[in-house]
């Protein structure tokens, strides 16, 4: 799949729709399945994984729920096409490195992806915008039922297995991105961290390292994979999401009451990304962030009508290097990054 | 004389019209002079300051040159005025704290003030847009010479007498005001300042207090009153004031020279002129003083038609708070400022 091909995908995260979307970006479930018959990624030899990858491919091939999947090998990605499907994050950065066996299958839509020979043999994966775990789930589960035909490496006492043992149990992962400007701006976020630890839920920024959030992104997902039933993860991982866009609501209707000083940040905001001719990634999306939350806020225009899901997605540097139409230097990519920025904003 | 009269007055310096005005943004030469027959400001009682500024309105009231000016006893002026007046540089900021004898003269065009029973009796000041310390010294030396009648206290050796040594001599302090952004960019200004030293010149920043220079603007004069003529000092500033532009003209040739990263600071003041809710003084001359450099450069629109100087002058709290027609707190003022700039930026 070429890089044009990958940026006319639809992305239903990047559209700002779906329950508490005024905070909620995005729902994930990712499963974790191995393939009885055959060891580990790790383990098995590339003519193992060649095998595994086939089978993959014949059982989704032959099931008319995947008709319009494409089926990616990874090795013959440009590198233009590898970032995008990363920021996209229908793959993960991780997928990028590793056997030549790699495949990756995108449902038509752009909210299921498969990978092959991951970390895992396959990583089933679904993502739609704002709240939506159970929905994300319900489809997930039924690709896993289709995909059950080739032989799940299972114990019954463990429940699936899985080459990290942070995912045996159900192999899933539920989380969800949220935008949490204001709890950050308010210094609420290492309580909430930690308190979230001890709900066995892991809160962090979704981008950035450690407790570092660019744009305010935050992740919440399930600590454990094990002891509980997917309903139950589903369940804990869409509670204490609600409860944060919650929390997230009343924080900005404190921070945004009376606060000149508040909109004033909005604004510059707005005129940082109006007038910038050269911006990097992270100031970027913090100012993107900042007006996200204007426009939530009711600013009203120039606020209204930003297309944020999608400008954030475009301005990460594959985004911004694909649509130039070539690889840039750091510089080079500031530079275009700005001027993206600027005419997205002009259109508006 | 009440604030809108003030507001109302032309301002040569604030037009940035005149040679060199790319660079030089006003010249002003002040004689300090005191009347023979009375004792120093800070000797004499009040009925003879009250003589003394008697003394002064008869000799400017009788000569047809000052005819249209306004004669402003300092104890009447309201508030909001003196602020005005200290900003649009037709006062010192001594000239507000001082003896209730004080008066002030202002011509109708806004390019002389005479202050009474300053630190001296008189003090002749004419002020004028880009680099003309010779006509400006031309119209001080006219009105020098009309006053002379009122007996000045003069000695054969010394020249002028006056309150503080520094001014004995000729009494004249030559001075010119520059913007010098590149030059403070490229680290060149404390090299300068201890040169200058060196040449009997100060060098410093106009705005702010030591070495800081808000704006980037510059102030250069005379060290010395004494042991020159008044054209030779007059000269010796000229001639420095001038290497100076020069100078500054080729930093601003290297700095723009492929640096995308300065014309995005200049972008990113405007887009914060133009946006920001609230802003201080300070960023707010520092913004200005970006945008004047981009408009020196050749940016194009919207940089070319901004009316630099008037709005450069209208951001001092004193002006802010008399446009909007009173009092106002350090918050009200910062988000009025910010007001009166984005409408000005609006309007080009």
């Amino acid at each position: 799949m070429d890089a044009e091909g990958i940026l006319s995908l639809p992305l239903a995260w990047a559209e700002g729709k779906g329950n508490s979307a005024d905070v909620i970006v995005s729902s994930r479930v990712r499963l974790a399945r191995n393939l009885d018959r055959f060891p580990f990624v790790t383990r098995a030899t590339p003519e193992e994984r060649k095998s595994v990858a086939e089978a993959v491919r014949e059982a989704i091939e032959s099931e008319p729920l995947f008709r319009e999947c494409t089926c990616c090998p990874v090795c013959e990605l440009e590198a233009l096409s590898r970032g995008l499907l990363v920021e996209r994050r229908l793959m993960s950065p991780g997928f990028l490195k590793g056997c030549p066996e790699r495949v990756l299958f995108i449902d038509a839509k752009g909210i299921v992806s498969v990978m092959v020979n991951e970390e895992d043999h396959l990583r089933i994966q679904v993502l739609l915008g704002g709240l939506a775990l159970c929905e994300a789930s319900r489809i997930a589960s039924s690709i896993d039922r289709i995909l059950t035909r080739l032989g799940f490496a299972f114990d019954s006492e463990f429940g699936f297995l899985t080459t990290c043992p942070t995912n045996v149990g159900t192999g899933l992962r539920a989380s969800v991105m949220l935008h949490l400007p204001a709890l950050k701006m308010s210094h609420a976020m290492p309580e909430i961290i930690a308190q979230s630890g001890r709900l066995g839920l892991v809160v962090r920024g979704a981008y950035g390292e450690g407790t570092t959030s660019a744009g305010s992104l935050y992740q919440v997902s399930n600590q454990v994979t094990l002891g509980l039933s997917p309903e139950e993860l589903i369940e804990k991982v869409e509670a204490i999401a609600s409860r944060l866009a919650e929390q997230e609501g009343r924080a900005r209707d404190v921070l945004l009451k009376g606060q000149k000083t508040l909109e004033d940040r909005l604004w510059r905001a707005w005129g940082t990304l109006s007038h910038a001719r050269r911006i990097g990634l992270s100031e970027a999306m913090e100012c993107l962030s900042l007006v996200r939350m204007g426009q939530e806020a009711g600013l009203g225009a120039p606020f209204n009508k930003m297309p944020w899901g999608r400008l954030f997605l475009d301005i990460q540097p594959g985004h911004v290097q694909a649509r130039t139409g070539r690889q840039l230097s750091e510089e080079e990519t500031e530079v275009a990054r700005a001027e993206l920025i600027r005419n997205a904003l002009a259109q508006l």
